[in-house]
């Protein structure tokens, strides 16, 4: 799909807005037979619906719950079965550490181990963030050959490793053997490719071993969740798009910035995200905004709770649509159905609304009325092909 | 798409049944302008199409008309392109030959040929059941290097040739000239690497025709059809279910054990094979149950009796449902439309029903209807992930 956009993208000066409505796709309640977007009151949401082209949207495949990571990645546009990112990479983007494509993040815990090297307690009787701080100052003395190494403190005993340099590999074994009066596990190489980075980590760990040893509980380390950063195609020159990411969580500033797109200081509500798209309106093309609520509420089971989170989205949503953007988008990176507690894998609504989307039959944002929607049910990283015709940003394919 | 689940699968205790009519689509008769399942009275299949979520599978490809192999593994998750399933392997399969991965089977003919070699009957007069059982028993005695030699009766002058051993090839030219007065061709290999197999095969047929040579009719044989069935990963280890079929027609029991599935001992009616699946409810996680009548009344263009196997199967529905299974499909292997006499081509209705799967708008299990329904028009191997999410069997992918 980029292969096919990437030489028929021309410049415009269109405004595109992108409403991510994290976990928004949702199921019926059993009592009630109506799902949270079917229950909640969404006059703006609704209007936005019946003046645009309606559809779903499919993040990975038939049946696959996405992780937020891969949500939001098709969201850009990037197959998210091409461009894997699993829990070292999502970890370090937690905490925005500036990741690179073909940097390998590991997640860390500080361990306990006795004189025998046996492990007493698996997160060091979760030490105080200050004595994390102080010790990952420690472990930074670390030096690996032909490797920037990194360690980034995160909370209580948790901690980021971060190696940087050509040709390494994720495909490695965890060493936290997930028990105690056992030894850590050595790292193992998963593939033919991972056995360089393997030796790295390894020494990496045996020299922490040596500058912890003298600690009373946090003595040791743990690491797991190897995970690559694949090398994604920057965002802006992709779609030539000035694009600016507006997200209270750092895990999706982190995913914004993978990408390329510059992440703007802004506050901890929706309200402050609309007040900052509105002050930075001039200066982009492309907004990414995030909304967090639906999915905490349905990662809670919260079914009253997410339509609350829906409706004070939609109350919010003039603020939006007064700014006039000439492509309006709406829709989420997975559904979080309140009734099933978690991540779903049941498609997402998506609506286009501009100048050229067409209207369609669908006058509901939810989850029954867009499958009948003009767009379809289609893989999200098809979404940005029609977000950029819509505003009139590809030029046509063949003569 | 199997690589991408089989990481994501893990174990649970949810219970699945996925019923296939076979030839279930089917195309509005002129005079009414409406299918045989829009003309039958289904109020069960109705009520568990409301409660669930709806869509059309296409099997194969567009416009391809899928023979009963490909709609069934499709069905089980494989993708009919990559898993192909031809003439001698069904043939071998019709009569619950225990074919495995790697073996490549033919139809097989007794033909009659004269003093100078030319065929004379093609069919060899249509011997007797038991002259072919007798005439097979002495083809039984050859030898081939290195391979094992399986030759079983079917009907009449019919039987089954099975070659078992390592790099066999199914790309073999036919020995049938489909003309008489000529003498049987010899088999050439269609590709480089099927050799071995061509001449293991010519060798067969010369030492069949020293062990034929007294007989007045069957006193040579044809070959056909010859074709390698693929290693197919077994059913119940990629998906981590305990996998029961139950189909009264062998070839169905033949496809299901070919993927590793257990075959119940079952009766000749639909009524018998819910017995069955009544008594091992608690055993298995899966059950495919096969019901033949669609296909039949189908295939001899017998509208109205296609409308009453329908009805009949929705008769027989509650006792299904009855068991609660956690995740109920029904759907079929491919539609024959009754107009067309024949297997067609037209996307087939499918119904998945959970506690998750959500509803739909759609409210009638019909071609039509179905085509509004949020499982959409989807290729059929990617049904069996949609079904293992809605039995909480996948865990999410990326983090």
């Amino acid at each position: 799909m980029l292969d096919l956009i990437a030489p028929l993208v021309v410049p415009n000066t269109t405004k595109i807005v992108l409403l991510s409505l994290d976990g928004l796709g949702g199921l019926p309640r059993p009592e009630t037979g109506r799902s949270e977007l079917e229950t909640a009151r969404l006059p703006n949401l609704t209007k936005v619906a019946s003046e645009g082209a309606c559809g779903l949207l499919r993040h990975v495949a038939p049946g696959i719950t996405p992780g937020s990571g891969p949500g939001h990645l098709g969201l850009f546009g990037y197959d998210p079965q091409r461009f894997l990112v699993g829990r070292g990479v999502l970890e370090a983007l937690g905490i925005e550490f500036a990741l690179r494509g073909g940097d390998v993040a590991a997640r860390g815990n500080f361990c306990t181990v006795d004189g025998a090297g046996l492990i007493t307690d698996r997160r060091a009787g979760r030490i105080p963030t200050e004595l994390c701080v102080r010790l990952v100052d420690r472990l930074r003395a670390i030096r690996l050959p032909d490797v920037d190494v990194h360690v980034e403190p995160v909370k209580e005993h948790r901690f980021v490793l971060v190696l940087r340099g050509a040709g390494l590999s994720g495909r490695l074994s965890e060493t936290d053997p997930q028990a105690t009066a056992k030894p850590p596990l050595p790292v193992k190489a998963l593939e033919s490719g991972a056995t360089k980075t393997a030796e790295l980590v390894n020494r990496f760990i045996a020299e922490a071993r040596k500058l912890l040893v003298g600690e009373p509980k946090a003595n040791m380390i743990l690491l797991r969740g190897f995970d690559l950063l694949p090398d994604l195609p920057r965002f802006p020159d992709l779609y030539q798009l000035r694009a600016a990411a507006i997200a209270a969580y750092p895990m999706y500033r982190g995913l914004a910035k993978v990408v390329g797109m510059d992440v703007l200081k802004t506050g901890a509500t929706f309200t402050d995200e609309i007040a900052t798209l509105r002050e930075h309106r001039d200066a982009y093309d492309f907004f990414f905004v995030h909304y967090k609520d639906t999915d905490k509420a349905g990662e809670d089971g919260d079914f009253d709770a997410k339509v609350a989170a829906l409706e004070r989205f939609d109350a919010a949503l003039p603020g939006i649509t007064a700014l006039a953007p000439d492509v309006l988008v709406v829709t989420g990176d997975h559904a979080t159905p309140s009734i099933l507690a978690a991540h779903g894998w049941q498609p997402v609504p998506v609506l286009v609304r501009s100048a050229y989307s067409g209207a369609d039959p669908v006058t509901a944002f939810t989850e029954r009325a867009c499958a009948a929607g003009t767009l379809g049910l289609l893989p999200a990283h098809h979404l940005m092909p029609i977000v950029m015709a819509n505003a009139l940003r590809l030029t046509k394919f063949g003569a």
